[in-house]
């Protein structure tokens, strides 16, 4: 295998053009099988295999700084910088992450999940080098899709002043993501089939010198157009055109389903699993019937349909009622505020990590004018994910925005409930925490009126000890009032709180007189969180308060488990707790 | 007068060319007087009279809607929509606020005062027109300046996708902010000075038809474009080339300056205020001084100089250490961190109001990062502003972002030494609270050691009530100590917390032993905020605690005095709630 012989950029430098096409093919196969094991992202990895080896053979890594966008392409990166192990031995397939990653070494700059982050990094990057007077190449690798977050164009719009050494690779492989190819997407098809020429260049529009290589999987094509913007001394992009998901049929077809895969996707033998009812189906079947009789009615999303399980036939049924804006959450965010302002009904489905690039829309665009939207925020809560893509930020983010009002249901029936609730509302935002657990249901249909805010649900009316247990650990609520009833023999009193954003004053002075304890469970940061407005709530009584949720940290794919013990979230965890204080 | 005929929109269409240009004139002189009697937003206003009464010569509004970028334009519009009493009557002069405000009428859509929102807002307008089948404009007034932002571009960028009728009003007044006219900027000088023609057309480039009006002052010359885009079935930009301040010299020439101006500026016997020492020259002092010594230092901003009093000396100064962004808050913190990571030292200035654009990059590409930089955050407080452009968030938003250390000094002595430990050190991103009241000195230089984290300090040690006065507050917790001890007779403890993202644990549990009640005082919102996180830490103990802050609310222009004491944030209120509890 020519692999062999390759540990580290230099050692491209020892091969032929042909030994790194057979290169190539080798990395392919190692990434296919690895991310057929693992799960991760595909697509994008096979896609950008050529372009790593051009890079690394022309750049000198680490001494030229790579910057990448979303880092889901780093896979081929990071077999020729010193971590082909990672994808050789099934062993070590866990040892690196699937972003870039700095405690990996000192070929990855930045630690990033998120998009359209690239050019405004690198701009930084490139600026440090020019006040400290050294002298090397910035690169950003930042995808088509990437290029709409409005963070990617406030990077271009400046990457371009101070006039030096800058280079932003485009790397393009036709995969915009909404449906109607309008705006940049436009223009990026115009360049592409054009080579590389068009009316209104976009980056020359923004001040950059523009290369265009037609065939980005061309490792001597590529060689050739780097070489030459090599140590320029000014802004350049080069544009190139990549096939996404090359090498894998399927997937060279199928590109959106193959960006990332679950273990086993592509086993010949892997038998379909059976789609049961989930969150997501109850929403979609929701979202299509009231669309039918409700011509106002609209799903928007920027960029991540597949998360919704929004795929081609939700979105044929819907037609002109569905709008993906592209990776754009802000625009997302404030357009579904002005269609409700102007009296149609938005449901806006974000991922918890997402929603983070919102908070100035969703307080400015959104809540200040009271618009009555609905915003599905989903996979809240703790997971073993990794650090840039958390989903236990949302609840401090939102609960403390005036005028909003964030709902967390605990069973399918008050999900419905509020979700028909909220389309129909005109007083406020809400949004409500799509539950990430399994589907919970009661069989009861939920007749409660969310319009009057901040009506806690009793459950259970006891005494001495009362539960909140919000949303996802409603269940462990449950179950931790069981554990009491043995316990101490006495029955605690069990709360549903379903509003995350306010206090129920009534009920919550009503707990005085029989309880001396209230625990708060939340699936998500404890600071700014729900429990530590309970906290404040009774700070002045004499009742105690213990509040459960996760520390202010970034985990890093910590197992699920380890960090509900390191978070005390169990019910036995808790006794301890209670019996130290109780 | 030809205003005592116009009282509405529809008064225009009886008006000749002459007779317009006439009323433009009057309703620029009531608008000097008045923002010179009141305050406000100067050149904008003066430089959209013109294209305020063609817009509402040729379009039918409200049923033609209007988003106005960031509205403080909207001066000659109130004036045109049956407001101009605010105008023209002194005791008037309050009662419409200096936004827009659907409040005061059908003809304001939305209550906007941050940047860049208006083409996705009115996207978002367009599209819920077309999907309830209605028919009628929707146009967006957008500022150069305003364009730079990345929700303009995302906006922007999806407003061509439907294909439908949007109209994009540009108003450029060649006012762009960053001194290096880069980017877009030199796309709109380019066009500016070629009658709308230039080699790569940023608009066309995103799929807007593009119109052109050299003479943006011109009423006839813009009559005649509107009237060819009113009813335009596809999406459209009218670039307008206006001048900023018109029909007041000193604000034609300097443009910076007359952008926003306090009361009786213009009055020819205005005295020169003298200048006396702050916190933004103690500040600028301490930046221009290091920036001699240590060439990586840089100071960054977003297109808001004036606010720290970052004038053309200290740009000067500064030279290439020296970055203004532009209207791009989101790249001006992703920039900084990259900056940071890669050796330099980065000082960004940024409003409380405005650091709301950027939580995704604080927590991604800074906090995940640990990018070693400093964020100065200004104007952070309670105040009597517009609901737009309050400055009480700022605490929830940072203190819950993991790695991230907020501080938040009492006097300049402290604040000095935070600043130098900030920019020297290498672990974390340190945020500090530039307070927002007159300069406090001690006199006494500060050798705190703040690189250990989370340590409070005890100012005096006392008994029953320990009061954690924080930053801006600190005073009132010295205040309020006094009158603790005057009227019980004994010492409370007072303490100065100085960091808002973490609990002194040991201090606080050290409390414990000898104190009854902890008061904990915050300049901001309660909700998420430093004091909810000392209920927490208490909430199984026998310590009472009582928070003080602001309520969750968007206050708008209430007075300062007004809003503390319904927040309780006085001496004597809060001795009263002590007096209920204690």
């Amino acid at each position: 295998m020519i692999l062999d012989r390759v540990n580290l950029p230099e050692d491209l430098r020892n091969l032929s053009i042909d030994e790194m096409i057979k290169l190539a093919g080798e990395m392919r196969e190692i990434i296919i099988k690895k991310v057929n094991a693992t799960g991760g992202h595909f697509g994008p990895n096979l896609g950008i295999v050529e372009a790593s080896i051009a890079l690394h053979y022309v750049f000198d890594c680490p001494k030229d700084k790579f910057v990448f966008d979303v880092s889901h392409q780093c896979y081929p990166h990071k077999i020729l910088t010193g971590r082909k192990e990672g994808f050789l031995n099934p062993e070590k397939y866990h040892k690196y992450t699937g972003y870039t990653a700095p405690e990996e070494g000192e070929w990855d700059l930045f630690k990033v999940g998120h998009t359209s982050t690239s050019v405004s990094l690198a701009a930084g990057v490139a600026k440090a080098r020019d006040l400290k007077g050294e002298n090397y190449n910035v690169i950003a690798l930042i995808g088509d899709g990437s290029l709409s977050g409005g963070e990617a164009f406030e990077g271009l719009n400046n990457a371009s002043v101070p006039g030096t050494n800058i280079i932003v690779v485009v790397n393009d492989n036709d995969q915009s993501i909404a449906e109607n190819h309008g705006g940049l997407y436009a223009n990026l098809k115009e360049l592409r089939e054009n080579d590389g020429n068009c009316k209104n260049n976009f980056f020359e529009a923004l001040g950059f010198e523009y290369y265009f290589v037609k065939e980005g999987n061309n490792i001597k094509d590529l060689i050739e157009t780097f070489q030459k913007v090599k140590d320029i001394n000014h802004p350049v992009v080069v544009h190139i055109c990549t096939q996404k998901g090359k090498g894998w049929k399927d997937a060279e077809i199928n590109k959106e389903a193959f960006h990332w895969i679950l273990p086993h996707t592509l086993d010949e033998n892997k038998t379909e699993t059976k789609i049961s009812e989930s969150y997501a189906s109850v929403t979609n079947e929701f979202i299509l019937s009231k669309a039918k009789d409700d011509k106002t009615l609209i799903a928007v999303n920027a960029g991540t349909p597949g998360v919704f399980g929004w795929d081609s036939e939700f979105r044929r049924k819907l037609g002109n009622q569905y709008t993906d804006v592209g990776i754009a959450e802000e625009h997302a965010c404030a357009y579904s505020s002005a269609l409700a302002k102007n009296g149609a009904k938005p449901i806006w489905a974000v991922m918890s990590s997402f929603i983070q690039r919102t908070y100035d829309q969703l307080s400015q665009d959104m809540a200040l004018n009271n618009s009555p939207l609905t915003i599905l925020v989903y996979w809240g809560g703790i997971s073993g994910a990794d650090a840039t893509h958390l989903c236990t930020f949302d609840i401090p983010l939102l609960k403390n925005i005036p005028n909003l009002v964030y709902l967390a249901p605990a069973n399918k029936e008050e999900y419905l409930t509020m979700l028909k609730y909220s389309v129909e509302q005109k007083e406020h935002p809400v949004a409500i925490r799509v539950p990430n657990t399994e589907l919970v249901s009661t069989g009861i249909e939920d007749l409660t009126d969310y319009s009057v805010l901040n009506k806690y649900k009793v459950v259970e009316s006891g005494e001495e000890i009362a539960i909140l247990g919000a949303g996802n650990f409603y269940g462990l609520a449950e179950d931790l009032t069981q554990k009491i009833k043995s316990k101490y023999g006495f029955n605690p009193t069990l709360i549903n709180p379903r509003f995350l954003t306010g206090v129920d004053n009534e009920l919550m002075d009503g707990l005085k007189e029989k309880h001396k304890l209230v625990i708060t469970l939340e699936d998500g940061l404890l600071d700014g969180g729900f429990g530590e407005m309970i906290s404040r709530f009774y700070g002045s009584s004499d009742i105690k308060v213990l509040n459960y949720g996760s520390k202010k940290e970034f985990t890093d794919r910590t197992p699920l488990n380890e960090l509900l013990t390191r978070y005390r979230l169990k019910s036995d965890l808790i006794l301890e707790d209670i019996e130290r204080i109780f």
